[in-house]
This record gives C-alpha cells, sequence and structure tokens, in this order.
C-alpha cells in the first residue's frame, strides 16, 4: 500500500544532511522552500517561503557540525514555524549535540542536554524524533512526544553483507562500555540472536592503567562488532578493538549511529586494525566510512505517528 | 561613600570583554572563577568552581563575536548557575545579538530576538541588564526585570574633548534615521543642550536612489556628531557623513554603542572622510576606534538593583 501524504510538509535545515530529501520521497510529501543566510556581521537569517497553516510539518535539522548555529537554526525555523499555525510539527533531530552532558558530574557544571531540548521545548511541546541520544532518560527535558531510535535495523542490513554465509556462532557484538550494553543487545538480536557482551572497566592497582574485560563471551576466532552511539576522536573503539584482538577475534568490525571521528579518528581506528566502520548519516561521513542511511527507519516512525 | 558588597560574585563569559573585571573593581566584588573548555567535537563545556549559595551573583557575557556560541554559553553558564541556588542574579548582555530581527519583516520570518530573550529567561526570571538594544520594546520577551541602558553619559564623556571650547550652536547630534533619534536628544541633552536631528529617507521618483535629508536643522559650518545604536559595515552612516558635509558640515565624527566593523567598515567610514570613529566596549574594537567604557554606567545600574 503506497503510503500518500499530500498534507505533510518538510523543511531541511543547513544541517539536514539530505533526511529531509529523503524523507520527502519516503512519504511522498512536499518540500518547503526554506532560505537560510548569514549577515555580515555572522547572524543567522530564516524565512519559510510556503504556507504551513492547517500543515504536518517535518523539520529537519542535525546538531552537527557546528553544534551552536545549528541549535540557534533549529530554534529559529521553530519559532518561525509555530507563527504559521501548521496542524502539527514533528523534529526530526538525527544527532543531538550536547547529549553526552546529561547530568552534573561535577558540582557546577550545567546538565548540557536539558538546555538544548528545552530551547526546542520552547517553540514545539509536539513531536522530537531523534536517534541514539545518549541517554533515553535524557528525553524528560522535552515536554512534549519524544522518540529515541536506536537505528539497529538499518544498521544490521549493512552488516549482514559481511557475515553472509558465517555460522551464527561465529559472530559477536560487543558494547565498549556497560551504558552501550542495550544497544549490543538489540542489534544482536536484529542481526539473528548472536551473542553479545559488553567491556568493563578495570583499573590496574600497581600502574593505575585502565583495563578493559569481556563480562561473560569468549571473543576467539570469532568477528566482532563493535557497537556504539558515537564516536568521537575514536580512542574508546581503538582500545576495545586492541583488547579484542589481544583475546583472539579474528576481525573486528565498528559501527556507530553518530560518526563525527574527529583529530584522526579514522587514521586511529585503522591503526588498530578496525577492518571496516559503519556511521549512519546523521551526520556527514567522510569517505572511508561505510555510510548507514537512517531515513526509512524515520520515515517508519513518523508514519506511526501520523497515524496516530 | 564607599560601595561594598562582600556577598556579591561576578561570572565573567568568554566574551565579557574585560567588563566583569571592571565591575569587580568598581562594585568591590569576587570574581569567581568559570571553567570554559571546548571538547574536540567542538561542544563547549563550563564549570562554576565556586559556592554561590545566597550569593548575589552578576553575570556578564556579550553576544559579539560568535553569536550563537556566545549565546549556548551564557545559557550553560545560567544553567549551572541556578543549580547553585544563588540569592539572586543579574545578568549583563553588553550586546544582545540578533535585536535587529525584532518582529516579522516578512511572512515566514522569525522574531529572532525573542529566541535569545526567552532562552535566556529559561534559567533566569531575575535581572537582565543590556546597553542600548536595537528596540528597548524587545525586552518585553524577558518575563523578568530587564533594563536597557543608553551610555549617552559615557560617550558624551569621551566626546567632550573634541568639543572642549566650542559654542553650543557649533555642535550638533544627528541620527541616521528615525529610529535612532531618542538616542540623538539623549546624547545632545547630555552634551549641554546642543541641536540635534534625524535624516529622514526619501526616494528619488525618477533614479529610484535613496536620498537622506536633515529633518529641520541647519549644519552648515557646525560639527556634526552621527550617533547610532550599531554601525555594522558602516554603509549607512558612510552615506549619512557624506550627505552631511554635502550640506556643508565642518567635520563628521561617529559614535555608536556597539562598533561591529565587519567588511572593512572603518576604511568606509575614513574614506567618507569621518575624522573620528568612537565606540563602547560592547564588544571587541579594533585599532583606530576611540574605545568608551561602558562599566561605570553598568555598575551604577546594579547599584541601585542591589539596593532596592
Amino acid at each position: 500500500m503506497q503510503y500518500n501524504n499530500t498534507n505533510m510538509i518538510v523543511i531541511g535545515g543547513s544541517n539536514a544532511n539530505n533526511i529531509d530529501k529523503n524523507l520527502i520521497k519516503l512519504l511522498n510529501a512536499k518540500g518547503a522552500n526554506l532560505v537560510h543566510k548569514r549577515f555580515p556581521d555572522g547572524e543567522q537569517y530564516v524565512r519559510i517561503e510556503d504556507s504551513l497553516a492547517g500543515k504536518t510539518v517535518v523539520i529537519v535539522q542535525s546538531l552537527y557540525p557546528n553544534q551552536d548555529s545549528a541549535l540557534m537554526e533549529l530554534l529559529l525555523i521553530l519559532e518561525a514555524v509555530q507563527a504559521l499555525k501548521p496542524a502539527r510539527v514533528i523534529t526530526v533531530v538525527p544527532y543531538l549535540a550536547y547529549a553526552r552532558q546529561d547530568k552534573r558530574f561535577l558540582t557546577g557544571e550545567p546538565i548540557s542536554v536539558r538546555v538544548v531540548l528545552e530551547a526546542l521545548n520552547l517553540y514545539t511541546k509536539d513531536t522530537l524524533i531523534t536517534i541514539d541520544i545518549h541517554k533515553p532518560e535524557s528525553l524528560k527535558y522535552f515536554k512534549g512526544t519524544s522518540m529515541n531510535i536506536i537505528p539497529v535495523k538499518s544498521i544490521a542490513n549493512a552488516l549482514r553483507r559481511d557475515i553472509n554465509g558465517l555460522e551464527k556462532r561465529d559472530v559477536v557484538v560487543i558494547a565498549p562500555d556497560k551504558g552501550a550494553f542495550r544497544r549490543a543487545e538489540l542489534l544482536a538480536k536484529e542481526l539473528g540472536d548472536v551473542d553479545y557482551d559488553y567491556l568493563e572497566k578495570f583499573r590496574d592497582r600497581h600502574t593505575g592503567e585502565v583495563i578493559h574485560k569481556l563480562k561473560e563471551v569468549n571473543v576467539r576466532g570469532r568477528i566482532a562488532i563493535l557497537v556504539d552511539d558515537i564516536i568521537s576522536t575514536g580512542g574508546t573503539i581503538a582500545k576495545a578493538a586492541k583488547m579484542l584482538y589481544d583475546e583472539g577475534a579474528r576481525e573486528v568490525i565498528a559501527a556507530c549511529s553518530h560518526g563525527l571521528f574527529v583529530d584522526n579518528a579514522l587514521n586511529k581506528l585503522a591503526g588498530s586494525k578496525i577492518t571496516k566502520v559503519y556511521s549512519t548519516n546523521t551526520v556527514p561521513q567522510p569517505s572511508g566510512v561505510r555510510v548507514v542511511d537512517v531515513s526509512t527507519e524515520i520515515a517508519e516512525r513518523i508514519k506511526e505517528v501520523v497515524k496516530s
């Protein structure tokens, strides 16, 4: 059955990374014309040139790169949109920046993710869709309907080529820390119930060095898929890969939702003998990364939202 | 009488432009230790290392340059500060960015200044002090006590050297448009009730060119002080200066609250034979500009707030 929504209009910000265009196709929606420019002093200007009254508006804006400017652009869009009186607004933020500062680790720190979500909340109390936020509990700061997609379906589809023809016992999914364990579990299930585990951190009592140990699973002779939400400088994943090879893994593949790859991260990953690096397109990807498109999973979620 | 407030603590953001340090001296206050850094991916981190419980906290952060990052930094500081339970918070934003987009000039535009003020309002309902916001009415978006300082006292003090020994009739203050008229009036009064006027814009019916005309005052043989809130590219002021010289002005001086001076603005001003350019220190000033410190006027206002 062909999904059709002539009442839906998609607005892509500067950081939509073509997900807006994919959604227009997948949802048979219309695209809006968004003017975006910078004044000579650096201030941003946006204008939506379409009528939005009574429409279902989907806004797509990722918050990387240039987190602060991307957030300001999104706030300007949201403020402009609400004044145009749409029937509903679905805000898609494929990568939500500042999500790792989700609590006061030290007194005097801000809860940065709260600032991002409460600022968005100023101009929409409707629906927020994001991909694999660092801690889903952070979404409590958005007082509307919020949805977190862990894109394991899309990532599993891409990985299937790599494990095609292998026995189930040849593959294991590993989270580099306990926080990423749930993600590893979901991906392992999606790959046909392969084994999964996470790395525990210990500090060597004599040297003070941090050591990673597998909790239960043995990786000897197996393909280990390291999965995390964000790869930034790649340090954590490179260390984890080294440890997995030391434990006898046949091959280590890295997969993440948000590949930021700053400070020569890809070189670091290659140096740790990781054979393939997967990231979704929530943020722009450099060459060398196998890019997984999350547009379909977002479109499916939007269809559910609109139906409900 | 020496003003003393041992209970006051001043936090300067990256864009405090030394106004925080001046306020510490002027108010006999303490400075707070603010950690500010950027993660490799570009995200900002702040931390306030002092106890603020029960204190009067003054936060200083200008929103130029790097408007969006400066705003985000201020929001992070405000969120961190409120969690430390100060008795009161006085937020000083010497230059408030996005203030010129203060209404929907066209359908589909945002009210950008609303976004800035409502975002600040998320974490403080207390007192906001700003310098010469483009339209004071915009401050209605901040649901707390807001104060706008038009720093004509500081600017007049600086200008007095230039008009020292002149007759009152030798000096006239000119606003480049009707919107800046009130500022010209205040500066003229501060300079000893000299004449003031504004330039009216006409469009030539044949050529379509915009022409500026003095409303009432004659500038022939007089020193004209052009005063505006913001000088950005300098186009408006350069045109106005040319017109004043055409009308026989002896000398044209430019003075503004916020000298952004983008795109070779200072060369443009020099090319229009403006002899001296004054700006306050609400934003960093390049060499060639005569800098007027607004810290004293801010400190006076803070004293009034604290007393009340």
